[in-house]
């Protein structure tokens, strides 16, 4: 075997792809087996990466947006003997990453997943795999860092300086998040910023030839980028050279273009896309150690002196500078206490102390607010008391009313990296993986644009529930209630399809009471991502003294109103946002003729579905099978409660181009014909009940 | 008024824009204002249309992507006094829009909607409004001129040779899939596209100096485009020399640049954010009127000539190109009888006849064959007798099996316009758009990738169920069975998401014959999308002389299989694609034990809910409140079908990495657990009963 200790190093990092592939018999080792030198020599000789401390804030970010070279990961992990820590730089547990691990590659429960998953080994920065989602969050990550800076640091003191590195390929290259994520980065000046480009030539249906012929490096020159080619990924000098360059931009964010081999060393496999997504197969595997120098029939070999080197590189140099680091922030604590308090309880999820003094009860009023603009009042109370708590929206701000409007909060800009409003441009996509690298980052960052507009960015969302971040989503125009832009601009199907996303709140509240309680509830949660579903039409502000109060909103449903005698309920009607008024109306009516009649809002399905039985069954009695939901929605979901029997008045075609109040008439969404369903409701429940009797 | 017949009709699509909107109350006024000078010269001098016949199938495409401004083409459609068409090129009607439909603009029933909606008058290419759909969409439309051109035109006879057109703005070059969709275009040197960019320098937020500062036609160049700029959209000789470099240009698609002012003319709101979206007020207007010598007083006024002036430009020349065509159309049908009616089969929609004899029934077998599989042979068969039936996947098609393999299916490249496999690249919202594209185009188009990635193209596929248009989206590995891969590569909500798009066919087959049956329904619908939902792993093709033939599959569920002595059943087990054969386990055990089964496959909820109540009735019957339901994804939306009391195994988290049989145990994805829940259900059902009795 070699005794360039570095060789050793990246032959390791490619054979412990090659065998944990071959023995899960699934996986990807060919990326791994290309970049294995790149990766190397970034961590070795560049990456400010603590292995015993993972997780000190002023670490350099590294993000595999080549999620399914997982392998290069877990090997870098293990071999530089990264720490499993549970909170923000302190407690460092056992390894994050063992050699049993990596042999239970993509098996259940080990951290080392068929992608790399955030929350599974100390050390992966954030869940990547589906393509373009890792670049966008890197910009995130690189924004927040500016953000971070322009905040904590004072002369002298300088907390946070940390850079972002995202290795990317062809396919993260194609996908239109990244154009996005490229261009705003561009325009931001993200000098912080480095994407190394794994240019193998190869993708799943064959030579990129077929698909991809554009210049990629012209393209990031458009993007006003520092372009850097590297004509062979083996070549570590040049590397380091692409890699020095980087470090010395001072106005731009970097690209280098690597030039590399798919499952390079395989003789048989290297440079065809049988090398990308399967195992090699054990006689491809031993000619590719032949090639190595390797022994060929060792599997998972980590030969000695290879820990050693690691830890003398990035370990050491690592060790230095969060060492120094901790001086520094103990110094900086002595005398900036207030900032120190904030950066640690901002790091730990948390919020400053009396935060929700922000949110005041709002007077009834019968003409009311918009629920976009009542968010955007409490959103302005909020971000008061919280500065880290920031954002924008894909060119809508003055339609989803996120604008900031605080002394200070200006548009974070090249020229002004304090600035709380972000103009992501209209790049929907993009604005999810950045609000993602954003919360990954320990900042409290929303997004917002129109509810249908969600679509451009459903794979970011996603990506926010399954990390487990807590990214707020602001969707407003949210039903056909957005009336003359039509059908494009109405959404329909919206609400549903963000329901059924696992672990994600989605909430759409009825009145200014209500989105504050949903504020509430977003910035409370440190686990879940919140969508807020708003109006852009006036809804009345509910007198709550009249009506229960919004603080019910945070088990999902609540009886908003009961018969005022104390009888129990012949009917409920249900509904969430702007057509809990219509119930409203309705319950008036059947009230003042002596019905029973119960409305329940039920502003977020999730919440309610994380209530006991008992609760549930409180607010939605299996005796009163009289139901009507009414939503401006695909009904989808619904049947859940209004029962076999009720009546679900919903969407059930796309909209129309119409003044609002012709499209609700159109529809059937109006207070008589809530009145009517219910009146219908009554009837059957009467008639199935004789017929029981 | 001016003399200058051109600038009186530019100015008249001004004005007519500026009143509709004003009276509208509602609307986007600036950018028709802005590009009125570009837009008629297009028309005017270059677009192949003929008003009195605006589908046949020769003439260049014009699509409006940015269809906010959906008045410029309002305007055109009804100076240029197009015609109302029923379908392709004959039955020319009523005018398209009326001046009373432009006065009703944004109304209930007009024409004349928010953004344009294909459908609503011939001369509108496709729905646009969605930013980045028209380009994209203008995409698919060039390419299937390029393979219509390459099947049919025949020497002396040329059949097809249009030109594809596309207005975009600022926010159709952020967004992703416009980029997407340029890289695409230029790797394919589609150079009968040309996409002409309004650079107004204007979006909602404000300047795009906020957010959007790349060198715009250095990215289109990297791309490998004609870059051309105008540097002022009122110089129409400057717009007619870049129009003529497009027409020249033999190998490339033309990207033309043109600065513009946004609501030119407007004293004081011109070149604001102000012009965009919103009427200009009454002084803004008479301000602008007198700017272009207008009577400023004077509303949707069209002065003498103007009609006159289109007529005797774009109508003459469409008049005539139109008229030649028809007798190169008739010389052609003699020669190549069977091509021409080939050819009208296809505009008109229609199949050849007898393609479906390529659905022939599969027999039963234990082992089976993954649904994508399946897919894959039933696909090749239909495109054996369906020449324009074509597709490709988003570099995913070794793995979602939609290869056609059938003799001169190669590759459709910039050598090949005749190839039906297309290399879309890790691209899939462009791919949607280009399906769609096609689709409109008279293509049987598909495009296919990992369920997953339906997340990426969403905003495509909801267009395709919003214009009808019949674009067949194949999505295979389905579930959790797709295993090691791991939670982002896990379909969860993604089936309950497509099936709340309205109009919109999800489709999971379970088995070999319900997959042609699928096909079956994708291709016989005309004016309805379809999503197949398709497996990764084996699935047994069930033996239909047993159970009940797939034919039930295009009534969206059917009883599968009954007790066997003809009892009613007391139990009702459902599921979906890879599910059913749990069902079919559980079944087979309680059948043997004497307990009376019914097994319901749901292939396709849509379908089985246009279904009349009878028939729903007697799948599901009301009687039987012990149901089971089972399908590996999210719950939303079986409780209609389970009912409140019946059992729903699904999916109520992400999944996890590990080989498919562990995630199916972990999840309780087995007969066993069907079996179980069959049981409590039934236990559950007699105590009701008891209690009732």
């Amino acid at each position: 075997m070699t005794d360039d200790k570095d060789l050793l190093c990246i032959n390791t990092i490619r054979t412990l792809a090659m065998d944990a592939v071959q023995k899960a018999n699934s996986g990807h080792p060919g990326t791994p087996m290309g970049l294995a030198p790149v990766a190397y020599t970034l961590w070795q000789d560049f990456l400010r990466f603590d292995p015993a401390e993972p997780t000190w804030p002023n670490r350099d970010r590294f993000v595999l947006s080549v999620g399914h070279a997982s392998m290069l990961l877990y090997s870098l992990l293990h071999l530089t003997r990264t720490r499993q820590v549970k909170s923000n730089f302190r407690d460092a547990g056992p390894a994050a990453i063992t050699l049993d691990d990596i042999k239970n590659f993509r098996q259940l429960n080990s951290p080392c997943a068929g992608h790399p998953e955030f929350h599974m080994a100390s050390g992966i920065e954030c869940t990547t795999g589906p393509l373009g989602q890792g670049v966008g969050m890197s910009v995130g990550m690189a924004i927040a860092e500016r953000w971070l800076a322009t905040r904590y640091n004072k002369p002298g003191a300088t907390l946070i300086d940390y850079d972002v590195y995202a290795l990317c390929g062809d396919g993260d290259m194609m996908e239109g998040i990244s154009s996005e994520a490229a261009s705003l980065a561009g325009h931001l000046r993200l000098s912080n910023l480095c994407w190394i480009y794994d240019s193998n030539r190869i993708s799943i249906e064959g030579s990129t030839d077929l698909a991809f012929s554009e210049d990629v490096g012209a393209r990031f020159l458009a993007y006003g980028w520092n372009v850097l080619r590297v004509r062979d990924a083996n070549d570590t000098a040049a590397v380091k050279l692409a890699l020095q360059s980087f470090k010395r931009e001072q106005s731009r964010p970097t690209f280098i273009l690597v030039e590399s081999h798919i499952g390079y060393g395989a003789p048989h496999k290297q440079d065809t896309k049988e090398a990308h997504g399967e195992p090699l197969g054990a006689d491809e595997i031993k000619g590719a150690k032949r090639a190595y120098g390797w022994p060929e029939d060792a599997q998972f070999l980590v030969p000695d002196g290879v820990y050693e080197h690691f830890a003398a590189g990035i370990g050491a140099r690592g060790a230095a500078s969060s060492s120094a680091w901790k001086q520094t922030y103990a110094r900086y604590a002595e005398t900036n206490a207030d900032l120190a308090r904030e950066f640690d309880t901002m790091l730990a999820q948390g919020l400053p102390a009396g935060w929700e003094e922000a949110l005041a009860p709002v007077p009834a009023d019968a003409k009311g607010a918009a629920t976009r603009d009542s968010s955007g009042k409490t959103l302005n109370a909020l971000a008061e008391r919280i500065p880290y708590l920031l954002g924008g929206a894909a060119d809508l701000a003055p339609s989803t009313k996120t604008a900031l409007k605080g002394k200070g909060d200006g548009s974070f800009e090249a020229t002004n990296y304090a600035g709380r409003n972000f103009h992501f441009g209209v790049r929907e996509h993009a604005m999810g993986a950045i609000v993602n690298g954003m919360s990954l980052s320990g900042l409290r960052a929303f997004g917002s644009g129109f509810l249908i507009f969600s679509d451009y960015m459903r794979a970011a969302i996603r990506l926010s529930a399954i990390q487990e971040t807590p990214s707020v989503w602001v969707f407003t125009h949210d039903s056909i209630g957005v009336g003359e832009d039509g059908p494009t601009h109405q959404p329909i199907e919206q609400l549903a399809s963000l329901r059924a996303i696992p672990g994600l709140h989605t909430i759409r509240p009825c009145d200014a009471n209500e989105v504050e309680e949903a504020w509430r509830v977003a910035l409370s949660s440190k686990y879940h991502p919140t969508c807020l579903i708003l109006s852009r039409q006036p809804l009345p502000t509910l007198d709550r003294a009249k009506f229960a109060p919004a603080a019910g909103l945070a088990r999902g449903a609540y009886v908003l109103a009961d018969p005022a005698d104390g009888r129990a309920p012949e009917v409920i009607l249900m509904a969430t946002g702007s057509e809990v008024p219509l119930c409203v109306e309705a319950w008036e009516t059947l009230s003042a003729e002596g019905v029973a009649a119960r409305i329940v809002s039920m502003p977020c399905w999730d919440l309610f579905e994380q209530q006991d039985e008992a609760y549930r069954r409180s607010v939605l009695p299996d005796a009163v099978t009289a139901r009507v939901a009414v939503e401006q929605a695909a009904t989808l979901g619904w049947d859940r409660y209004a029962g076999l029997h009720g009546t679900i008045i919903g969407m059930h075609t796309f909209g129309a181009s119409a003044p609002m109040k012709s499209l609700l008439t159109k529809f059937g969404f109006t207070g008589e014909k809530v009145l009517e369903a219910a009146r219908a409701q009554l009837a059957r429940q009467k008639t199935m009940h004789r017929a029981a009797e």
